[in-house]
């Protein structure tokens, strides 16, 4: 059936095309089936929207990904991509070879599944697991698309962490001790997705982290190092697809865990990683037995595919550093690198930056590197390299005004922290999109407190999201505050 | 944020908001997210897709199923509905009591629930199964929402049939036989998804079929039966949408394939039910083992219900009877009920019904019934009272006159027939829209063949589509024929 296209702006990465019922009917097809269009340039494959009245019968409208397509086009019944057979397969728990794991990332990355197929492949992998085999074959067909970066260099560090845990700001430090010591570390970070901040969110504080694949290979030969915000780069496309539907079922199963984070890494020519695994009971991972086994899983993968991994388990039954949100999280960074800060930031980074240096065969000593002022020295040269003024202090960075403090409802030690109710409260104040907004911690876990005694305080940029995060329900369970001889916790 | 709203024409039956980029920043709302919708009347939910260009910032774009809503309604950021908590306890293989099934339930009649968040719900569901408490409580759960038909009569009976076997159309006649024995058996069909005709489909050639609730409960009191579409009364409105995520997966999990035949025969009212499980190579069910293990699920729950289940395991190897489409396979139904027909079409019919009689405890010869003629009398009087015209003749019902006949390229004995491949012959041809279309067999499992002989014919109402039939690649393939001495059937 031959249609005239226009164009159809709908936010979908999903190459989505709007056809009236009546020609809907005549082609014999349905909402989420697809059409092939073809015109003189070629054949490519819509997922199909019905309207009876946003389109004209004898037209199609065109989203985002299908603009390209003009004038008129031939439109028929396409088949089902060959890859939603696998992904069938794989919610009955049968193992997937290489050609069908890549047959699946394929269809992924040119955008040939729906939504409802892409959620039966994260649901396959979340109730029946990867085996070492196909996690290794998924890592490698998504580092197989996309863009790649080269090195001369026989090292190159690079760290990651699993997250969950809020104000775990350790990336700029551990980047800038790293550099010191002379290796590269190319490093690309997330924004923020449902959390306060993202390295990314908190790097922008200081300067650009937009960087386009040559300026991240530029910086980096200049001054080592790099904190660049990875979204603008390709390094790992059929990543950010998949991010999109598993953010809102608030899954994240394993074997994707490690696929996406070693494809990134190999794309981005990293040789010897160091992966941050927190665990506690409101961190992304709950258990020492889950962390063991995932960082079992990432050591594996990376000896399949010559990428010298690390993992480190570390405590995450609550937050790092003091400040919670881009601009807090940034004074904390600073203040560490000028040898002062919050000691649990400052312990972790040069654990971590140990560990990777040690890894990478080199014979440096983060803790010197920090006290020295030689880690200050070169982050100040990332912050110059990537736009930003290398000049900047801990008060130039300018914090939320409007302030609320919540105080203790009792006396005792507290024994737990909340991730995920502070990092609300950080979203609720506004971060990230408000850099200066969060949460400044004036305890934790080990402390004790007396009532009445400030246990942390609101930042906002607008009183109206200062008094939002303030109603937060859950804010007194922030902190589990109990009495030594309190044996039972909680009456159910 | 106080948003204008205006319609909005997509289909979709998720309540979803059109907004622009600018307020949905402003709102903090990504696609897929939801918000809360309020005006004088109350509060609603609505799924955000975004847009730059089909709506002004300031303003929402109200798709059908929101439409009610008009003027300004204030927009906030909402929760994730609770069930999609149990939805994931699902896909990590946690047993869900009644309460959490209850609430999921809740959530998808009330369309709270995005499409990929039924999409995780049906793959949970695929990948880990459903206990025979939980199969229960999703039985009773489905049937409490939607409309129910109540009776006086302490039998009622019902029939089921799994579906997946082209021509296998016993509904009718085993339903003309049932009343004919005096028992009411007020009996839903669907219409085809992916295959050439349902029932509703084939009975519609005699009559209409869209009758409301009370319609039925006139009809079935005048003549003790009717052959209705269940798309027009709500007695399963929870199932309609999970089939608009299944449908396109290809997914059919076990025990929601239990609820939801059960449920519908609850709210039917129904007591007795036969459940026809057709199992083979190319049907929905492969293997005997597993049509056993479905049994028994359908006898265990209906027993929790009270509803008393009989499941009769069949062949699924082939097609039943000689017709395939909506007016060849009125045709058949017709010819058995005038004591002529496909004999396999007979006999599993009279079977069926048998064994339904026997279950309600009805002293009835089903053959007899048949024999006599006194069931196409009943099944004339079904017909008259849906509307149709109780005289009609085989010769009256119109079949395509635009035929091609596919001929045995090889002589040997048909071992085995594709259902697959038979419904996509059909489709192709035009069914079940084009209601004469379709397709006629000249041969059924183990008789023998020349080279030459003619295997089927293909009616069409177009040259084109009989050509677009005659032209798919695997019509070789829809009879297995090998010589008895072959033993190696095929070489990889």
């Amino acid at each position: 059936m031959e249609l005239e296209t226009e164009p159809f702006d709908l936010d979908t990465s999903t190459p989505t095309v709007v056809i009236h019922r009546e020609d809907a009917e005549a082609l014999g097809v349905h909402a989420m089936e697809r059409v092939e269009l073809s015109d003189d340039t070629g054949t490519t494959v819509g997922v199909v929207k019905v309207t009876t009245d946003l389109i004209e019968p004898g037209t199609i409208g065109m989203t985002r990904p299908l603009m390209h397509l003009e004038g008129s086009v031939d439109v028929r019944l396409s088949p089902t991509p060959q890859s939603t057979r696998y992904v069938r397969r794989k919610l009955e728990d049968i193992e997937l070879d290489h050609t069908e794991i890549r047959s699946i990332v394929q269809d992924i990355y040119h955008d040939r599944l729906t939504d409802i197929e892409l959620t039966a492949y994260v649901c396959g992998l979340q109730a029946n697991g990867l085996s070492l085999e196909e996690t290794t074959s998924l890592t490698e067909c998504m580092a197989d698309v996309g863009s790649r970066i080269t090195w001369d260099d026989a090292v190159i560090a690079d760290k990651h962490c699993i997250g969950g845990v809020p104000g775990n700001r350790t990336t700029p430090i551990v980047v800038a001790i790293v550099a010191a010591a002379g290796v590269k570390i190319p490093k690309t970070s997330s924004r923020a997705i449902t959390s306060p901040a993202g390295t990314a969110d908190t790097m922008e504080v200081f300067c650009n982290v937009e960087l386009g694949q040559s300026e991240i290979e530029a910086v980096v030969r200049k001054v080592n190092g790099c904190i660049a915000w990875g979204g603008a780069v390709d390094l790992s496309p059929v990543d950010d697809r998949i991010i999109e539907v598993e953010t809102p079922l608030s899954l994240d199963p394993e074997g994707q865990v490690i696929a996406s984070v070693l494809s990134k890494k190999r794309s981005a020519g990293s040789t010897h990683v160091v992966v941050d695994i927190p665990y506690g009971e409101s961190a992304k991972v709950a258990s020492l037995a889950e962390a063991r086994r995932l960082s079992r899983g990432f050591k594996r993968v990376g000896e399949h595919l010559d990428v010298r991994v690390e993992c480190a388990i570390t405590r995450g039954d609550g937050p790092i550093g003091r400040g919670i949100g881009p601009a807090l999280e940034a004074r904390d960074v600073l203040a560490v690198l000028e040898g002062d800060g919050p000691s649990d930031l400052r312990s972790k980074s040069v654990e971590l930056a140990s560990i990777l240096l040690e890894r990478c065969g080199v014979d440096a000593d983060a803790e010197a590197l920090l006290e020295s002022g030689r880690a200050l020295e070169t982050f100040r040269d990332i912050i110059e390299a990537q736009g930003g003024d290398r000049g900047v202090t801990r008060e130039d960075i300018e914090i939320g005004s409007l302030t609320e403090t919540i105080v203790a409802e009792r006396d005792g030690v507290v024994t737990n922290a909340d991730n995920g109710v502070l990092a609300e409260l950080g979203r609720r104040a506004g971060a990230p999109k408000d850099k200066a907004a969060g949460v400044v911690l004036h305890v934790a876990t080990g402390e004790a407190v007396d009532l009445g005694d400030p246990l942390l305080t609101i930042h906002a940029e607008s009183a109206a999201k200062r008094d939002d995060a303030a109603a937060l329900e859950a804010r007194a369970d922030v902190f589990r505050i109990r009495r030594p001889e309190e044996m039972v916790i909680d009456r159910v």
